[in-house]
């Protein structure tokens, strides 16, 4: 018995297939069976003899039957498994899309406000690829990235960040946790273990446990890691973030840098510079690159989701010219995981000199964001709180003299339609702390909304002294 | 001595930061050393006192030097070790772009010829976006993807594919070498090594091994993978291609699934289906994806390379649900790599059945390629080679009858102006093989050059027989 339905979206050969495959599989047509001629069953179902003959076509095809010359179709043998041949027919679900509309004041860390980006300019460089590009389109691209876009980093590097490179040693990921996954396989056969500072940035965490690596935190003060302390764990990798710590947003030392260089040396092992924030640093210049000093023992990492777009997914690691040619021989003819779409206007965006004035711009705003919260903060909260990371990045981090626990903190702040990134999801932290520690982002938050939403802050944690 | 050089682009304050930080490090000014004051160094130089105040203050910043109240700056005690603290001055290489003016015929893997994609709807579709949802672009989209591309996904794959699986088991990748990452990072805690199909897929062989795998390679033939050989070894995993081996082409028959689903179901273990070519096949209807019969067993990987466009860069998996679990503890929070402007045109071209349409078109398109192909390999070499691989995909597998080795074979054929993959570049062979196998992507080159490129690949080889 098999029931076809023409107003079905189904065609006709494909349910009949359907339901023969169905009874093939449970058994309802045995093994060695003969099936009816596709004149005949054909003619019983009312359809034409070329459906029934489709049909019988993808059955040989996929093994299901075997064909026997002028004799027909015969049911194979089939081993029956528990399998799931019931036709599914449910629906696609239609899940409701994650509202925003509950938040009145967003904290959280890494997403931009409207009017910060140069939208129309950079429609218009993707448009000048469909134009100008179409060739590149139809392509793989190779394993580093276009050429052009890397040139354009290099650049970039030298002058802003004083990292030493040449065009070979960059490539381009589709994000930092791609770095650091790549950074990873580059180095499972030198290390079991990759260190991290205590705390830090929670991707890089998952990522390196994701990989295989135990990760061993190591402490750190306002100088930066404890280089004594990574002396003690066997890794042969530590991930730092010097220029600007995540989260607590000091500065590695110059002091500091050198003994962990010297660790690398002694250790023949490498230092992960995640340069998350890059440049945007408000009080003095920017702080030199710590590859500078090291080229050969540090892998470098730097991203465009800060300063441009998160959406991008755009970041690049500078590769130490051994582990260059250790990743070509690991990944050769590999493709690229970056878009020529996002790859191209990007190159042409740094080219013709939008990415220089669109960074000193978005210091700027960051800038006066940075001094709205924090004078909010002291004016608000006073000896309440401590403040770190001040003058840089994106971020603060507060530690709150009360004794709730962040997370409550966090809860009480959403109620109240303020959205705060809770530890998980953005640091770890591995070491006990005696206050809660909340990480206030203020990338997403209007200027304006700064004062009113501090002073909200302050009265839903009051009841908490 | 400073030499500072107000023509350099470099601002003056960082040439004095820069000269004063190499003779801090190389030990000419020395540790506990007190530094001029501002007002007698930039007399000295004949520079404004802000340049000096500025420089003292980076230097300050990143512990070059201390602060002491009312006395001035001292060096700090810094531990020399063996940094690169010479500025680089090289310029940026200008390294040539590859060309490939010398391909007159290309029968390499995987790049698509013009007028093959629709340039100008992918262009108003991307342009729909910067209009329509420059809220997404400010943001990071969420580990999963864009729900509205999972959902159309999920709709095509029910249709076409017969897989079996709800929106919250699609992930959107950056290619099928993510994909293949990702598999692993699920897989680590339950094996330590992957089978796969020998010959397989290159890519795929890489990316376990980056993983850190063993990677067992077991026989097959044209029914597919060879079950009681995957006994004989630890691996709990297994990569296949059942639709359309690669590079063999052949189908798993349904015999050869069952088992594969029975090993898996005793073994506890996984099977990672790589549907590459996806429904592209020319005699009969698309095979069904091994997928549909054991959804909770099967690792699905489908790609928009092939199909649509490969610099793209958008794979998609589809996990059981035990791992959709499994991912989201390991990786939560952590952003899809897949940039928003290629995931919403993707989405609205496949929501407006743009798609559906494309897929027909570049199956008439590859089908007719594939029959000169066929056609003109068979009427030059006849019994000289044997073909596999027919009636699917964008390649042929050749085994030529001769005594050279296939990389001889390509580098003739090079010489002559036809581009072939070498096999180390897309696929690998870990068994002996009696003749040398080249793969023929027919996906490039244009169908009036099908027929002479195959003459004049004859006339080339004729010699080696």
């Amino acid at each position: 018995m098999f029931i076809l339905d023409s107003k079905n979206k189904t065609p006709l050969y494909r349910q009949l297939y359907q339901q023969l495959r169905v009874k093939i599989l449970n058994g309802e047509i045995p093994p060695q069976a003969r099936l009816a001629s596709s004149r005949k069953l054909s003619a019983d179902l009312k359809v034409s003899r070329n459906t029934v003959d489709t049909a019988y076509q993808q059955l040989l095809a996929e093994g299901y039957i075997v064909g026997k010359s002028r004799s027909g179709y015969y049911v194979e043998t089939i081993n029956n498994v528990n399998v799931s041949f019931v036709p599914e027919i449910a629906e696609v679900e239609t899940l409701p899309e994650p509202s925003d509309e509950k938040i009145k004041y967003d904290f959280t860390y890494g997403n931009l406000p409207p009017d910060t980006f140069p939208f129309p300019k950079w429609q218009s460089l993707t448009n000048e690829c469909f134009r100008n590009y179409k060739n590149q389109l139809l392509k793989y691209s190779s394993l580093m990235g276009e050429l052009g876009l890397r040139k354009e980093i290099v650049k970039y590097l030298r002058v802003y960040r004083d990292v030493k490179c040449s065009v070979d040693q960059i490539l381009i990921t589709s994000g930092t946790v791609e770095a650091l996954t790549l950074a990873c396989q580059l180095l499972r056969s030198d290390t079991t273990a990759i260190a991290m500072e205590d705390p830090g940035f929670r991707a890089a965490y998952l990522a390196f446990r994701n990989q295989g690596f135990r990760v061993d935190p190591i402490p750190l003060n306002h100088h930066g890691i404890n280089v004594k302390a990574l002396h003690t764990s066997i890794a042969k990798a530590v991930y730092v973030t010097p220029s600007h710590q995540f989260p607590t947003g000091s500065i590695m030392s110059i002091t500091r840098r050198l003994r962990l260089i010297e660790w690398a040396y002694e250790q023949n092992g490498y230092i992960i510079e995640d340069d998350y924030s890059s440049h945007l640093r408000y009080d003095v210049k920017p702080i030199s690159s710590l590859q500078g000093l090291a080229p050969e023992k540090v892998i470098y990492i730097g991203s465009f989701s800060k300063m441009l777009l998160p959406s991008l997914r755009v970041a690049y690691m500078v590769l130490p010219k051994n582990l260059v040619q250790k990743l070509q021989g690991q990944s050769d003819f590999i493709a690229c995981s970056v878009p020529f779409l996002i790859q191209k206007p990007l190159q042409l965006f740094m080219q013709e000199g939008y990415f220089e004035s669109h960074v000193r711009k978005m210091i700027n705003h960051f800038k006066k964001k940075h001094k709205a919260l924090v004078c909010a903060l002291q004016e608000n909260f006073g000896d309440e709180i401590s403040i770190s990371g001040q003058n840089a990045g994106i971020h603060l981090l507060l530690e709150i003299k009360c004794s709730a626990s962040a997370q409550k903190l966090i809860e009480q702040a959403a109620k109240a339609g303020i959205a705060i990134s809770t530890s998980g999801k953005s640091w770890v932290h591995f070491a006990p702390h005696s206050y809660p520690c909340i990480l206030l982002g203020f990338s997403a938050i209007a200027l304006d909304d700064i004062l009113p939403a501090v002073r909200l802050l302050r009265k839903i944690w009051s009841s908490e002294k």
